[in-house]
């Protein structure tokens, strides 16, 4: 069974296609670049998706809802982000359907075309920006901290389940401020909630950094990130959270009187994660049998598989396991009974491997005489006998133990592939040859990044926080850089 | 402050939107008939959605995502759908802006034609029977009972917030079935799930009943529904359960064979609530004074207020106020301790009254000295002081009581509002003077019906399950009839 999954080694993005395909995550669909979530995959999302909405509230968010379209003008209204963002999308143009007259079945009626084109939202300063103008007049009305979990649309040429899809779910945190501080700080909060996220309940470890100018948000400031490591050596944008300044107040107009009455623009952050950090999640923990998902965020942390012979073993069997998961469901822990006749337990333990479920426990007629299980972990693979005796609390410390190795190997990958490199020779062969995050320095020129890119495929993925500095000679150009910087070619 | 509110008797239109933007619940946006969703309106759905995912997840269905977009040529594929969406509805002509050449500003890039335009989901059966054909080969695929959360878009030409808006967020249940009965059954299990999530959460007690053809959902054998009346006599459409039979199983060719490997279409139903129910529970409930949302929904139920003078005095409160909302928070009720000094007492009364926050605790220094607080009802408005003992269970029970209260108040006037009519004078009279629904006898076509909306713009809300068959001659055509249909105008 695990057989139909390419190895990592034989083709990476075959292997990775497998994984969402016959993971039941997600599906292609009919329309180009749009995907099909499936309901595991689904699951694993609303997992997610309720811990950062959690973590959101916990830090004084709400959550609100603004339109789906976007009137094209407004897009023009910020100079940079109508560079970034007035390009690959989708246009409503028209507003009605008829049947054609000439018999060619449905046709777009020309008389109900709009007077103003629609956009469907890649992102959504602009509609927040041009809402909150009438939200806004004084300091009191401040700070506004909403957040928006939504579809979006980016019209991508090329995609990839997950990674990068036409349409995709994610969440826009959008906050205006009276003050440059405190929107500073807000993106910097957003920032350590996204890397803990990510570290402790996907655990991926994740570099903070700042993105340098050139691949910054259209219209930010300036850009934070988390910059996670794929098993392939290619780093992955997991989040960002950017510091927007007063560049979108000023697009639409929205000020505040301050308690001294004087007018000023707002000040204004955005940050967001989308179902690209599914594909994050494959990468970082995935094996060549499937699936290996983080207990904090698995759809279904523990399955039990019953082996047995006749109606007779099975009812013995059914009771006992019955009883364990009703324990383990009291308990909070997530279980499933799997004893479907349909299927047989070497089919069900290939199934539940390729799922990713951390841990699986298999009871047999002779365990049952002897009071235990076996007990098999996802991430190891490593099988073990356990009494039937305080079971719950064996397997709630298994699934922390799981969590905890999750992090600790992909963490140990990534401090391996942190590698320095001095000269342009050494530099191109640790990307070609090993990969990961290569620390070299940079003059802080756009040219000399896109010279570097344009031979390499390596962009800087960010400049981290609290970077040490150092002199020293760009890493192409040679010419005087004050710090090293992450490169990396990337997802 | 409540005086901002224009009263029902005065203009109940302008009383709803009053409530509507007054309340915080959602405003107008910049792009035609779409609105925006503030914090305290989706707080409201959140809550809503919560309960409602809940009792999709008891009975055994499972969350999905399926594309935006739907290919033009998928509408068409039904016959019967094809009339009733392919009509007024957001098309996606093109897929890139660029730099007018001449100096124009950002226009849509000729060249970026799509071959074939994509329509923003009206509903989703196309495309999701599309993708179920892909899943469906065996009887051991079934069911699937899949549920969908998302924003869908129909091109209203006059809307009204939440009521009627040209894009809103709703959940649409897909499910697939082996055999008509099984799927009949689904259809009409969630239509119980709406009936009981309508009268036990939103205190809105509603009649199930089925459509007549000429109302039924569009690709429909079968459309169920629940109406509820609201407090200026008309209708509202508050859910619909639809049984569409093989028909969208015949037009996306999704077959399964069977144990006896003999080959049929796959049965189906599709299900939907929206934001509009937030409409029906505005209008259920609500006074001149604002809101009245019920306990159980209501995204706070408790708010406590400090009288004082002085920042001594308030010290004194907070420490107390502070620890009636934690008892009352660990007791599972959503409260929230208002101490902010921006405002007065006044004030804040008729604020949290405009938000129909159910219950209000009123503190002073007095009530510390006699251990008392007083506790004022949104729904009767009456006030009374408590001990401070058991606080925490008198107001759980207050909560449940002001619930029931709600239910009852709005069951009293519906069921007072079921007035038949035995005459056409009657009729027309009952329609115009006293509202609600009238229960009439109705020949069974489509003439008559038609040519008493025509008259009256009164509708058949529905046939009540369970109708007790009766002979009668039509209302209007005088011609025989077995059975009363309930008519009203509607929302």
């Amino acid at each position: 069974m695990s057989k139909e999954i390419t190895s990592r080694s034989q083709d990476y993005s075959q292997w990775y296609n497998d994984l969402v395909l016959k993971g039941e995550l997600a599906d292609y669909s009919a329309v180009r670049g749009c995907m099909v979530i499936k309901p595991y995959g689904f699951a694993l999302w609303e997992r997610m998706r309720d811990q950062l909405d959690r973590m959101f509230k916990d830090t004084g968010h709400v959550n609100a809802y603004f339109p789906l379209f976007i009137p094209k003008s407004f897009l023009s209204k910020e100079a940079a982000h109508v560079e970034g963002f007035a390009k690959e999308c989708a246009v409503v143009t028209h507003y009605r359907l008829k049947n054609d007259p000439n018999g060619g079945g449905i046709i777009v009626d020309p008389d109900a075309k709009l007077e103003e084109e629609l956009i469907v939202r890649p992102t959504s300063e602009t509609i927040i920006w041009n809402t909150y103008k009438t939200w806004i007049q004084s300091y009191r009305d401040l700070p506004i901290l909403v957040n928006q979990w939504c579809n979006v649309v980016r019209w991508e040429m090329r995609t990839r389940l997950f990674l990068r899809t036409a349409e995709f779910l994610w969440q826009e945190g959008h906050t205006a401020h009276a003050t440059s501080d405190e929107a500073i700080a807000e993106t910097l909060q957003m920032l350590d909630v996204y890397a803990t996220f990510a570290e402790e309940y996907m655990a991926v470890p994740v570099i903070k950094g700042v993105k340098t100018e050139s691949e910054r948000f259209a219209g930010a400031v300036d850009t934070y990130c988390i910059e996670a490591l794929m098993q392939d050596g290619k780093a992955l944008q997991s989040g960002t959270s950017h510091f927007l300044g007063q560049n979108f107040a000023k697009a639409f107009d929205v000020k505040f009187s301050d308690k001294d009455n004087k007018l000023d623009y707002v000040w204004a952050t955005s940050w967001g994660v989308s179902t690209r950090l599914i594909g994050a999640l494959i990468m970082a923990h995935s094996d060549d049998d499937g699936l290996i998902l983080p207990p904090r965020i698995a759809p279904l942390q523990v399955v039990i598989i019953p082996i047995y012979k006749g109606d007779e073993q099975k009812a013995q069997l059914d009771e006992k396991a019955n009883s364990i998961a009703a324990e383990l469901k009291k308990a909070g822990v997530i279980v499933k009974y799997d004893n479907n006749d349909n299927n047989r337990p070497g089919w069900k333990f290939a199934e539940y491997e390729k799922k990713g479920v951390p841990v699986r426990i298999a009871i047999g007629l002779r365990d049952l005489q002897n009071n235990v299980v076996e007990v098999a972990r996802r991430d190891t693979k490593e099988k073990k006998s356990y009494s039937m005796d305080g079971l719950t609390q064996t397997i709630q410390q298994l699934l922390e133990d799981i969590q905890q190795n999750m992090f600790n190997k992909a963490k140990a990958y990534r401090d391996t592939h942190i590698t320095e490199a001095n000269t342009w020779d050494e530099f191109v062969k640790l990307l070609e040859e090993k990969g990961g995050f290569v620390s070299a320095h940079w003059d802080g020129t756009a040219e000399s990044e896109a010279a570097i890119k344009e031979k390499t495929k390596a962009t800087i993925r960010c400049i981290p926080l609290n970077n040490p500095q150092e002199n020293g000679k760009d890493i192409l150009s040679g010419k005087p850089s004050k710090q090293r910087v992450l490169f990396a070619q990337a997802y």
